[in-house]
């Protein structure tokens, strides 16, 4: 029964479901939907995933879609997923839903309307909103300071004091990733002072190579381009 | 081992795990945390819930909050929780993952919004903001129709056409019901058209009744109250 995965390496959730795929020796078949030319919303995809968004999963009889709920799902049905990645201890599994959750309205909330306001705003043609810019780094700041004083506040390198990753690193660590599309002085102001956040990405990287450099691999030219692109606007 | 529950009555995500311990038969004892006087800022219960928010719990040496990862927790480590809560077989968990996943940025971001906005925000003397107000409508409205064209598409009472109520029925029909303390003519504008979505929460409310009116009193009252506050205010 093969597995497909829908979504696009300049999605942050899906980039988590590759990943958490190739960590796991999960075969899969890479299906790419493109959000930007609005490919999210075909009918075809719509069958497959009726919100829109990607990622989503085909297995079997089952569609999925919600990378949280795709990433309990792929640790569950595929046998010799290592435990750390969603533990069956009841106590350790409710830690990491705990992160799973608040995730949602703070790291995610904060860092997906930056990037939309900040980068994809102008490139759709879109007037410039700074009160939403604003109102978004203020929680991104604020989520990162959480995920230092509470999410890693524990002695061990992943979240929860964990000595290994779980999902919930793997997700919110591809959620600050997309961070790479801002101006390298956004990007300085908002993550330099966060010494133990990028210490943990390194941690998640290292623990997740070569997957996720490979994975990233997009995100990356789309930020060497980006700052092609403002370098040369600065100089015109 | 005895379960403390943190929380409040006016909050909708604390009622949805007072709800489903007493439908269970899970015995613990209520402690209210009132967060509209700063209680759930004291430093007491910051070393409950260092995120400041209800509802959470302590159970032996575990404190967990955000109560969609309580009600999983409460579902499997309770022995006797009927399995239609929180479905054992991995497709139906998945997709109840799924609704619960979707909630956050949705219904809960929309809800949530227009009553800080509109109720919320005048009570504390803050000045009013139509356009927040209209964005929050605006996903709440979206959030609704996706609820009767997705999530209850399939024949059965419940969402994702189960014939008994899952903890995602309980988080987003409690969600819903905060839209009580709104103004009539506000609630028929939203629900009013939305009949699939209010027989849904008949549904709801006559599995889990008596205890879903009971822990409700606090928000009828409230409504109650307000309502009689506006038509002060419209009379003088």
């Amino acid at each position: 029964m093969g597995l497909k995965v829908y979504g696009h390496r300049m999605s942050q959730p899906a980039r988590a479901v590759y990943i958490f795929c190739k960590m796991n020796g999960i075969d899969f078949e890479e299906i790419s939907v493109n959000f930007f030319t609005g490919e999210t919303s075909s009918p075809e995809y719509q069958e497959i995933n009726p919100m829109k968004q990607v990622p989503a999963i085909v297995h079997g009889s089952l569609k999925l879609w919600e990378s949280h709920a795709i990433l309990r799902y792929l640790a569950c049905a595929f046998p010799g997923v290592p435990d750390h990645w969603y533990p069956i201890d009841l106590h350790k599994r409710a830690k990491i839903e705990s992160v799973l959750d608040w995730h949602h309205l703070n790291l995610r909330h904060g860092a997906l309307r930056l990037v939309q306001a900040v980068v994809l705003a102008p490139k759709l043609g879109r007037p410039p909103n700074p009160q939403v810019a604003a109102e978004a780094e203020k929680l991104l700041c604020e989520s990162l300071e959480k995920i230092e004083t509470v999410w890693l506040k524990e002695s061990g390198p992943f979240l929860l004091g964990n000595s290994e990753p779980s999902i919930a690193d793997l997700s919110l660590v591809c959620e600050i990733m997309q961070l790479e599309v801002l101006d390298e002085k956004d990007i300085d102001r908002i993550l330099g002072p966060r010494k133990i956040v990028q210490q943990w990405m390194e941690d998640t990287k290292n623990a997740t190579k070569p997957h996720f450099e490979e994975i990233h691999g997009l995100l990356y030219e789309t930020k060497a381009e980006l700052r092609k692109q403002r370098l040369g606007a600065n100089n015109a």
